[in-house]
Protein backbone atom coordinates (compact mmCIF):
# COMPACT_ATOMS: atom_id res chain seq x y z
CA UNK A 1 0.00 0.00 0.00
CA UNK A 2 1.51 3.51 -0.84
CA UNK A 3 0.63 6.53 1.41
CA UNK A 4 1.37 9.36 0.76
CA UNK A 5 1.22 12.69 3.20
CA UNK A 6 1.12 16.30 2.07
CA UNK A 7 2.36 18.08 5.09
CA UNK A 8 4.40 21.36 6.51
CA UNK A 9 6.17 19.11 9.28
CA UNK A 10 7.87 16.08 7.69
CA UNK A 11 10.04 15.54 10.58
CA UNK A 12 7.04 15.26 12.82
CA UNK A 13 6.44 11.67 11.18
CA UNK A 14 10.29 10.65 11.69
CA UNK A 15 9.45 8.82 15.48
CA UNK A 16 6.45 7.52 15.44
CA UNK A 17 6.39 6.04 11.46
CA UNK A 18 10.13 4.83 12.77
CA UNK A 19 8.70 2.65 15.68
CA UNK A 20 6.53 -0.66 16.06
CA UNK A 21 3.91 -1.54 13.76
CA UNK A 22 4.08 1.20 10.89
CA UNK A 23 7.88 0.36 10.90
CA UNK A 24 7.81 -3.07 10.27
CA UNK A 25 5.28 -2.97 7.70
CA UNK A 26 7.30 -0.61 6.25
CA UNK A 27 10.38 -2.50 6.62
CA UNK A 28 8.18 -5.90 5.13
CA UNK A 29 7.23 -4.14 1.96
CA UNK A 30 3.22 -3.73 3.04
CA UNK A 31 3.48 0.13 3.46
CA UNK A 32 5.72 2.94 1.25
CA UNK A 33 5.19 6.10 3.37
CA UNK A 34 6.42 9.14 1.50
CA UNK A 35 6.06 12.61 2.65
CA UNK A 36 6.18 15.73 0.52
CA UNK A 37 6.39 19.50 1.93
CA UNK A 38 3.75 21.99 -0.37
CA UNK A 39 5.96 24.83 0.63
CA UNK A 40 8.32 23.72 -2.21
CA UNK A 41 5.39 24.09 -4.59
CA UNK A 42 4.46 27.59 -3.29
CA UNK A 43 4.82 30.26 -6.56
CA UNK A 44 6.63 32.80 -4.91
CA UNK A 45 10.29 33.01 -3.97
CA UNK A 46 9.10 33.23 -0.10
CA UNK A 47 7.32 29.88 -0.56
CA UNK A 48 4.49 31.25 1.12
CA UNK A 49 1.75 28.90 1.79
CA UNK A 50 -1.07 31.20 3.87
CA UNK A 51 -2.64 34.07 2.93
CA UNK A 52 -5.07 36.61 5.06
CA UNK A 53 -8.65 35.56 4.78
CA UNK A 54 -10.79 37.46 2.19
CA UNK A 55 -13.49 38.98 3.70
CA UNK A 56 -11.23 39.75 6.97
CA UNK A 57 -10.51 38.56 10.44
CA UNK A 58 -8.04 36.90 11.91
CA UNK A 59 -5.23 33.86 11.64
CA UNK A 60 -4.25 32.87 7.85
CA UNK A 61 -5.25 30.71 5.59
CA UNK A 62 -3.25 28.11 3.68
CA UNK A 63 -3.55 29.20 -0.10
CA UNK A 64 -5.19 26.26 -2.68
CA UNK A 65 -2.18 26.11 -5.23
CA UNK A 66 0.97 24.57 -3.16
CA UNK A 67 -1.75 21.83 -1.84
CA UNK A 68 -3.32 21.47 -5.61
CA UNK A 69 0.42 21.41 -7.11
CA UNK A 70 1.91 18.92 -4.43
CA UNK A 71 -1.21 16.23 -5.16
CA UNK A 72 -0.85 16.72 -8.94
CA UNK A 73 3.03 15.94 -8.32
CA UNK A 74 2.32 12.72 -6.58
CA UNK A 75 -0.43 12.12 -8.99
CA UNK A 76 2.05 12.50 -12.15
CA UNK A 77 4.72 10.46 -9.67
CA UNK A 78 2.67 7.15 -9.00
CA UNK A 79 0.66 4.57 -11.04
CA UNK A 80 -2.13 3.74 -8.61
CA UNK A 81 -5.79 3.60 -9.94
CA UNK A 82 -7.69 2.75 -6.74
CA UNK A 83 -6.48 5.96 -4.84
CA UNK A 84 -8.11 8.19 -2.46
CA UNK A 85 -7.41 11.87 -1.11
CA UNK A 86 -8.25 12.46 2.26
CA UNK A 87 -8.18 15.61 4.28
CA UNK A 88 -7.53 15.57 7.62
CA UNK A 89 -10.23 17.87 8.98
CA UNK A 90 -12.05 18.57 12.22
CA UNK A 91 -15.20 19.19 10.21
CA UNK A 92 -14.90 15.95 8.43
CA UNK A 93 -16.88 12.91 9.11
CA UNK A 94 -15.44 10.97 12.24
CA UNK A 95 -13.03 8.70 11.81
CA UNK A 96 -14.06 5.16 12.88
CA UNK A 97 -12.65 1.32 12.70
CA UNK A 98 -14.94 0.71 9.51
CA UNK A 99 -13.76 3.78 7.86
CA UNK A 100 -10.26 2.08 8.73
CA UNK A 101 -11.28 -0.90 7.24
CA UNK A 102 -12.36 0.78 3.71
CA UNK A 103 -9.11 2.60 3.71
CA UNK A 104 -7.09 -0.13 3.82
CA UNK A 105 -9.06 -1.37 0.74
CA UNK A 106 -7.44 1.23 -1.21
CA UNK A 107 -3.84 0.62 -3.40
CA UNK A 108 -2.96 4.54 -2.46
CA UNK A 109 -4.46 7.13 0.01
CA UNK A 110 -3.07 11.02 -0.26
CA UNK A 111 -3.41 12.51 2.80
CA UNK A 112 -3.52 16.32 2.83
CA UNK A 113 -2.65 17.95 6.53
CA UNK A 114 -3.16 21.71 7.70
CA UNK A 115 -1.15 23.25 10.23
CA UNK A 116 -2.44 25.71 12.59
CA UNK A 117 -4.90 27.45 9.61
CA UNK A 118 -7.68 26.70 8.06
CA UNK A 119 -7.94 25.55 4.58
CA UNK A 120 -9.12 28.05 1.11
CA UNK A 121 -12.66 26.28 0.92
CA UNK A 122 -11.17 24.99 -2.52
CA UNK A 123 -9.10 22.38 -1.45
CA UNK A 124 -11.90 20.78 0.59
CA UNK A 125 -14.18 21.47 -2.12
CA UNK A 126 -12.70 20.60 -5.07
CA UNK A 127 -8.91 18.27 -4.54
CA UNK A 128 -10.05 15.77 -1.78
CA UNK A 129 -12.39 12.77 -1.84
CA UNK A 130 -13.30 13.48 1.49
CA UNK A 131 -12.42 14.84 4.65
CA UNK A 132 -12.09 13.52 7.96
CA UNK A 133 -11.73 14.12 11.86
CA UNK A 134 -10.22 11.71 14.66
CA UNK A 135 -12.45 13.13 17.07
CA UNK A 136 -14.34 16.38 18.51
CA UNK A 137 -11.70 18.39 19.50
CA UNK A 138 -9.25 21.57 18.24
CA UNK A 139 -5.76 19.89 17.51
CA UNK A 140 -2.63 21.99 16.16
CA UNK A 141 -2.47 20.18 12.53
CA UNK A 142 -3.46 17.36 10.82
CA UNK A 143 -0.03 15.07 11.33
CA UNK A 144 -1.14 13.45 14.24
CA UNK A 145 -4.63 12.87 12.71
CA UNK A 146 -2.76 11.19 9.88
CA UNK A 147 -0.43 9.13 11.92
CA UNK A 148 -3.63 7.54 13.85
CA UNK A 149 -5.40 6.87 10.84
CA UNK A 150 -2.12 5.48 9.16
CA UNK A 151 -1.41 3.29 12.72
CA UNK A 152 -5.25 1.77 12.63
CA UNK A 153 -5.11 0.97 9.14
CA UNK A 154 -1.82 -0.80 8.63
CA UNK A 155 -3.05 -3.01 11.64
CA UNK A 156 -5.34 -4.04 9.27
CA UNK A 157 -2.97 -5.10 6.12
CA UNK A 158 -2.79 -8.68 5.90
CA UNK A 159 1.04 -9.90 7.20
CA UNK A 160 1.46 -7.16 9.44
CA UNK A 161 0.02 -8.14 12.71
CA UNK A 162 1.84 -11.71 14.52
CA UNK A 163 -0.50 -13.76 15.54
CA UNK A 164 0.20 -12.99 19.67
CA UNK A 165 -1.66 -9.24 18.98
CA UNK A 166 -4.14 -10.32 16.49
CA UNK A 167 -6.48 -7.80 15.40
CA UNK A 168 -9.76 -9.87 15.71
CA UNK A 169 -10.01 -9.84 19.50
CA UNK A 170 -9.44 -5.89 19.64
CA UNK A 171 -11.77 -3.55 21.25
CA UNK A 172 -14.26 -2.53 18.27
CA UNK A 173 -13.91 -5.75 16.23
CA UNK A 174 -16.72 -7.40 18.34
CA UNK A 175 -18.07 -4.08 19.10
CA UNK A 176 -17.52 -4.84 22.58
CA UNK A 177 -14.90 -3.27 24.68
CA UNK A 178 -12.50 -5.43 26.18
CA UNK A 179 -13.31 -7.93 29.27
CA UNK A 180 -10.78 -7.10 31.92
CA UNK A 181 -7.24 -9.42 31.49
CA UNK A 182 -4.74 -10.11 33.93
CA UNK A 183 -1.31 -11.78 33.90
CA UNK A 184 0.95 -12.72 36.40
CA UNK A 185 1.27 -12.14 39.80
CA UNK A 186 -1.21 -13.78 41.27
CA UNK A 187 -1.30 -10.94 44.07
CA UNK A 188 -0.22 -8.26 43.65
CA UNK A 189 -0.39 -4.70 46.40
CA UNK A 190 -3.60 -6.79 47.84
CA UNK A 191 -5.30 -7.10 44.61
CA UNK A 192 -5.71 -10.32 43.59
CA UNK A 193 -6.63 -12.03 40.10
CA UNK A 194 -10.50 -13.59 39.85
CA UNK A 195 -10.37 -17.05 41.02
CA UNK A 196 -12.55 -18.23 37.93
CA UNK A 197 -9.27 -16.96 35.66
CA UNK A 198 -6.82 -20.00 37.41
CA UNK A 199 -9.93 -22.36 37.13
CA UNK A 200 -9.03 -24.29 33.82
CA UNK A 201 -12.97 -24.47 33.40
CA UNK A 202 -12.55 -22.98 29.75
CA UNK A 203 -16.16 -23.18 29.01
CA UNK A 204 -16.55 -20.92 32.27
CA UNK A 205 -14.19 -18.86 31.73
CA UNK A 206 -15.27 -18.04 28.28
CA UNK A 207 -18.09 -17.32 29.70
CA UNK A 208 -17.08 -14.88 32.67
CA UNK A 209 -14.99 -13.20 29.86
CA UNK A 210 -18.09 -12.73 27.54
CA UNK A 211 -20.02 -11.21 31.16
CA UNK A 212 -17.44 -8.84 31.58
CA UNK A 213 -16.95 -7.93 28.42
CA UNK A 214 -20.53 -6.68 28.32
CA UNK A 215 -20.47 -5.43 31.69
CA UNK A 216 -17.36 -2.40 30.70
CA UNK A 217 -19.04 -2.03 27.80
CA UNK A 218 -22.30 -1.10 29.63
CA UNK A 219 -20.53 0.93 32.04
CA UNK A 220 -18.16 2.46 30.03
CA UNK A 221 -19.79 3.13 26.54
CA UNK A 222 -23.54 1.73 26.78
CA UNK A 223 -24.01 3.65 22.94
CA UNK A 224 -21.77 0.86 21.43
CA UNK A 225 -24.03 -1.80 22.97
CA UNK A 226 -27.30 -0.17 20.77
CA UNK A 227 -24.64 -0.87 17.45
CA UNK A 228 -24.31 -4.38 17.80
CA UNK A 229 -26.66 -7.49 17.45
CA UNK A 230 -26.55 -9.47 21.11
CA UNK A 231 -27.65 -12.96 21.10
CA UNK A 232 -29.88 -15.13 23.59
CA UNK A 233 -26.87 -15.67 26.21
CA UNK A 234 -25.82 -11.76 25.78
CA UNK A 235 -29.59 -10.82 26.73
CA UNK A 236 -29.34 -13.13 29.80
CA UNK A 237 -25.59 -11.95 31.27
CA UNK A 238 -26.57 -8.40 30.60
CA UNK A 239 -30.04 -8.51 32.67
CA UNK A 240 -28.14 -10.31 35.53
CA UNK A 241 -25.45 -7.34 35.53
CA UNK A 242 -27.92 -4.91 35.18
CA UNK A 243 -29.72 -6.70 38.06
CA UNK A 244 -26.73 -6.78 40.04
CA UNK A 245 -26.05 -2.96 39.88
CA UNK A 246 -29.49 -2.49 41.43
CA UNK A 247 -27.99 -4.39 44.00
CA UNK A 248 -30.88 -7.21 43.93
CA UNK B 1 2.17 22.20 33.84
CA UNK B 2 4.53 18.83 34.07
CA UNK B 3 3.27 16.13 31.83
CA UNK B 4 4.89 12.68 32.21
CA UNK B 5 4.43 9.83 29.93
CA UNK B 6 5.06 6.05 31.07
CA UNK B 7 6.32 4.54 27.44
CA UNK B 8 8.08 1.52 26.39
CA UNK B 9 8.26 3.52 22.81
CA UNK B 10 9.92 6.73 24.13
CA UNK B 11 11.13 7.44 20.66
CA UNK B 12 8.04 8.07 19.29
CA UNK B 13 7.77 11.39 21.13
CA UNK B 14 10.88 13.07 19.25
CA UNK B 15 9.24 14.14 15.71
CA UNK B 16 5.83 15.71 17.75
CA UNK B 17 7.09 17.19 20.50
CA UNK B 18 9.90 18.32 19.10
CA UNK B 19 7.97 20.26 16.19
CA UNK B 20 5.20 23.51 16.38
CA UNK B 21 2.79 24.16 19.32
CA UNK B 22 4.34 21.63 22.21
CA UNK B 23 7.92 22.82 21.10
CA UNK B 24 6.76 26.24 21.57
CA UNK B 25 5.42 25.29 24.89
CA UNK B 26 8.11 23.86 26.10
CA UNK B 27 10.71 25.94 24.76
CA UNK B 28 9.01 28.48 26.85
CA UNK B 29 8.61 26.51 29.65
CA UNK B 30 5.32 26.25 29.77
CA UNK B 31 5.32 22.45 29.53
CA UNK B 32 7.54 20.45 30.99
CA UNK B 33 7.48 16.95 29.19
CA UNK B 34 9.23 13.79 30.32
CA UNK B 35 9.49 10.34 28.95
CA UNK B 36 9.89 7.48 31.61
CA UNK B 37 10.26 3.84 30.19
CA UNK B 38 8.41 1.32 32.47
CA UNK B 39 10.90 -1.25 30.91
CA UNK B 40 13.27 0.11 33.68
CA UNK B 41 11.31 -0.72 36.57
CA UNK B 42 10.58 -4.54 35.56
CA UNK B 43 12.21 -6.65 38.01
CA UNK B 44 13.89 -9.43 36.03
CA UNK B 45 16.91 -9.30 34.56
CA UNK B 46 15.03 -9.73 31.03
CA UNK B 47 13.34 -6.89 32.04
CA UNK B 48 10.43 -8.37 30.54
CA UNK B 49 7.29 -5.94 30.92
CA UNK B 50 4.68 -8.55 29.93
CA UNK B 51 3.01 -12.01 30.60
CA UNK B 52 0.28 -14.81 28.88
CA UNK B 53 -2.93 -14.04 29.96
CA UNK B 54 -4.75 -16.32 33.41
CA UNK B 55 -7.04 -18.26 31.65
CA UNK B 56 -5.60 -19.01 28.42
CA UNK B 57 -6.03 -16.78 25.13
CA UNK B 58 -3.72 -15.53 22.34
CA UNK B 59 -1.67 -12.26 23.25
CA UNK B 60 0.15 -10.96 26.18
CA UNK B 61 -1.15 -9.26 29.05
CA UNK B 62 1.30 -5.92 30.26
CA UNK B 63 2.08 -6.67 33.71
CA UNK B 64 1.45 -4.19 36.77
CA UNK B 65 4.64 -4.29 38.62
CA UNK B 66 6.49 -2.00 36.20
CA UNK B 67 3.52 0.57 35.51
CA UNK B 68 2.62 0.89 39.48
CA UNK B 69 6.85 1.33 40.18
CA UNK B 70 7.00 4.17 37.05
CA UNK B 71 4.26 5.67 38.62
CA UNK B 72 5.55 5.38 42.20
CA UNK B 73 9.20 6.90 41.04
CA UNK B 74 7.37 9.72 39.22
CA UNK B 75 5.58 11.06 42.12
CA UNK B 76 8.09 10.40 44.28
CA UNK B 77 10.75 12.57 42.08
CA UNK B 78 7.74 15.44 41.43
CA UNK B 79 6.11 17.25 44.25
CA UNK B 80 2.94 18.22 42.12
CA UNK B 81 -0.45 18.60 44.32
CA UNK B 82 -2.94 18.54 41.74
CA UNK B 83 -2.06 15.75 39.67
CA UNK B 84 -4.05 13.39 37.33
CA UNK B 85 -2.71 10.10 36.43
CA UNK B 86 -4.43 8.94 32.73
CA UNK B 87 -4.69 5.59 31.29
CA UNK B 88 -4.55 5.41 27.12
CA UNK B 89 -7.02 3.00 26.93
CA UNK B 90 -9.73 1.94 24.24
CA UNK B 91 -12.03 0.94 26.97
CA UNK B 92 -11.90 4.50 28.22
CA UNK B 93 -14.12 7.65 28.37
CA UNK B 94 -14.08 9.41 25.05
CA UNK B 95 -11.62 12.49 24.69
CA UNK B 96 -13.48 15.76 23.67
CA UNK B 97 -12.51 19.07 23.57
CA UNK B 98 -14.40 19.99 27.07
CA UNK B 99 -12.02 17.59 28.87
CA UNK B 100 -9.02 18.78 27.42
CA UNK B 101 -9.68 22.24 28.96
CA UNK B 102 -10.07 19.86 31.98
CA UNK B 103 -7.07 18.45 31.91
CA UNK B 104 -5.41 21.70 30.97
CA UNK B 105 -6.11 23.16 34.68
CA UNK B 106 -4.26 19.98 36.06
CA UNK B 107 0.13 20.80 37.49
CA UNK B 108 0.35 17.85 36.43
CA UNK B 109 -0.97 14.86 34.26
CA UNK B 110 0.85 11.48 34.22
CA UNK B 111 -0.16 9.61 30.92
CA UNK B 112 -0.28 5.60 30.91
CA UNK B 113 0.69 4.16 27.06
CA UNK B 114 0.52 0.61 26.03
CA UNK B 115 1.64 -0.95 23.38
CA UNK B 116 0.03 -3.89 21.49
CA UNK B 117 -1.51 -5.27 24.34
CA UNK B 118 -4.22 -4.84 27.24
CA UNK B 119 -3.17 -3.49 30.27
CA UNK B 120 -3.36 -6.41 33.98
CA UNK B 121 -6.55 -4.61 34.86
CA UNK B 122 -5.09 -3.83 38.30
CA UNK B 123 -3.65 -1.01 36.61
CA UNK B 124 -6.73 0.03 34.98
CA UNK B 125 -8.77 -0.36 38.37
CA UNK B 126 -5.98 0.74 41.41
CA UNK B 127 -3.97 3.01 39.85
CA UNK B 128 -4.94 5.19 37.30
CA UNK B 129 -7.69 7.88 37.95
CA UNK B 130 -9.35 7.88 34.54
CA UNK B 131 -9.27 6.28 31.27
CA UNK B 132 -9.36 7.90 27.83
CA UNK B 133 -9.87 7.10 24.49
CA UNK B 134 -9.21 9.15 21.64
CA UNK B 135 -12.01 7.39 19.57
CA UNK B 136 -13.79 4.42 18.22
CA UNK B 137 -11.04 2.59 16.40
CA UNK B 138 -7.92 0.62 17.40
CA UNK B 139 -4.24 1.79 17.34
CA UNK B 140 -1.11 -0.04 18.46
CA UNK B 141 -0.29 1.86 21.54
CA UNK B 142 -0.91 5.06 23.88
CA UNK B 143 1.67 6.95 22.20
CA UNK B 144 -0.51 8.52 20.04
CA UNK B 145 -3.46 9.15 21.83
CA UNK B 146 -0.99 10.46 24.50
CA UNK B 147 0.57 12.74 21.69
CA UNK B 148 -3.16 13.90 20.72
CA UNK B 149 -4.15 14.96 24.52
CA UNK B 150 -0.65 16.54 24.69
CA UNK B 151 -1.36 19.17 21.37
CA UNK B 152 -4.59 20.04 22.59
CA UNK B 153 -4.28 21.10 25.98
CA UNK B 154 -1.02 22.74 24.88
CA UNK B 155 -3.50 25.23 22.83
CA UNK B 156 -5.24 26.15 26.04
CA UNK B 157 -2.32 27.12 28.23
CA UNK B 158 -2.06 30.77 28.79
CA UNK B 159 0.71 32.27 26.22
CA UNK B 160 1.08 29.07 24.40
CA UNK B 161 -1.00 30.59 20.89
CA UNK B 162 -0.19 33.33 19.48
CA UNK B 163 -2.72 36.34 18.37
CA UNK B 164 -3.09 34.84 14.56
CA UNK B 165 -3.47 31.18 15.98
CA UNK B 166 -5.99 32.00 18.26
CA UNK B 167 -7.95 29.55 20.21
CA UNK B 168 -11.03 31.11 20.66
CA UNK B 169 -12.42 31.07 16.86
CA UNK B 170 -11.52 26.86 16.09
CA UNK B 171 -14.04 24.45 15.82
CA UNK B 172 -15.44 22.91 18.50
CA UNK B 173 -15.18 26.40 20.61
CA UNK B 174 -18.49 27.77 19.88
CA UNK B 175 -19.85 24.25 19.01
CA UNK B 176 -20.20 25.09 15.31
CA UNK B 177 -17.79 23.30 12.47
CA UNK B 178 -15.91 26.13 10.70
CA UNK B 179 -17.37 28.52 8.01
CA UNK B 180 -15.45 28.13 4.45
CA UNK B 181 -12.65 30.38 4.53
CA UNK B 182 -10.54 31.89 1.08
CA UNK B 183 -7.40 33.29 0.68
CA UNK B 184 -5.85 34.82 -2.56
CA UNK B 185 -6.16 34.29 -5.57
CA UNK B 186 -9.69 35.34 -6.46
CA UNK B 187 -10.01 32.71 -8.83
CA UNK B 188 -8.34 29.53 -9.20
CA UNK B 189 -8.47 26.13 -11.74
CA UNK B 190 -11.69 28.03 -12.29
CA UNK B 191 -13.13 28.07 -9.04
CA UNK B 192 -13.69 31.75 -7.57
CA UNK B 193 -14.02 33.41 -3.85
CA UNK B 194 -17.53 33.90 -3.02
CA UNK B 195 -18.51 37.82 -4.13
CA UNK B 196 -19.76 38.83 -0.61
CA UNK B 197 -16.15 38.25 1.05
CA UNK B 198 -14.60 40.50 -1.58
CA UNK B 199 -17.66 43.44 -0.65
CA UNK B 200 -16.23 45.06 1.85
CA UNK B 201 -19.86 44.77 4.55
CA UNK B 202 -18.86 43.70 7.46
CA UNK B 203 -22.03 43.00 8.64
CA UNK B 204 -22.98 40.77 6.07
CA UNK B 205 -20.09 39.00 5.93
CA UNK B 206 -20.41 38.11 9.43
CA UNK B 207 -24.10 36.99 8.68
CA UNK B 208 -23.10 34.83 6.28
CA UNK B 209 -20.41 33.52 7.84
CA UNK B 210 -22.53 32.50 10.68
CA UNK B 211 -25.11 30.97 8.07
CA UNK B 212 -22.37 28.91 6.31
CA UNK B 213 -20.93 27.44 10.24
CA UNK B 214 -24.53 26.46 10.42
CA UNK B 215 -24.67 25.10 6.78
CA UNK B 216 -21.40 22.82 7.44
CA UNK B 217 -22.57 21.49 10.46
CA UNK B 218 -26.19 20.98 9.93
CA UNK B 219 -24.40 19.12 6.42
CA UNK B 220 -21.32 17.11 7.95
CA UNK B 221 -22.02 16.65 12.05
CA UNK B 222 -25.94 17.56 12.15
CA UNK B 223 -25.88 16.07 16.37
CA UNK B 224 -23.63 18.90 16.87
CA UNK B 225 -26.56 21.22 16.73
CA UNK B 226 -28.36 19.08 19.20
CA UNK B 227 -25.67 19.97 21.92
CA UNK B 228 -25.69 24.00 21.41
CA UNK B 229 -27.81 26.58 22.47
CA UNK B 230 -29.01 28.43 18.95
CA UNK B 231 -30.68 32.34 19.17
CA UNK B 232 -33.69 33.42 17.23
CA UNK B 233 -31.13 34.59 13.75
CA UNK B 234 -29.34 31.14 14.24
CA UNK B 235 -32.94 29.41 13.72
CA UNK B 236 -34.03 31.32 10.89
CA UNK B 237 -31.00 30.94 9.02
CA UNK B 238 -30.93 27.31 9.98
CA UNK B 239 -34.67 27.29 8.08
CA UNK B 240 -33.02 29.25 4.91
CA UNK B 241 -30.61 26.79 4.76
CA UNK B 242 -33.08 23.95 5.27
CA UNK B 243 -35.78 25.43 2.71
CA UNK B 244 -32.77 25.44 -0.13
CA UNK B 245 -31.53 21.61 0.33
CA UNK B 246 -35.29 21.45 -0.56
CA UNK B 247 -35.06 23.44 -3.62
CA UNK B 248 -37.63 25.67 -2.67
Amino acid sequence: MQIDIISLFPEMFAGPFGQSITKRAIENNLLNVQITNPRQFAYDKHQQVDDAPFGGGNGMVLKPEPFFRAVKHIKDNTEFINRRIVLMCPSGQPFTQAKAKELAGYDQLIFVCGHYEGFDARITDHLVDEAISIGDYVLTGGELPAMVIVDALSRMLPGVLGSAESAPTDSFYAGLLECPQYTRPREYHGFSVPDILLSGDHAKINLWRRREALRVTLYARPDLLEKIELDATDLKLLAEIKAERRGS
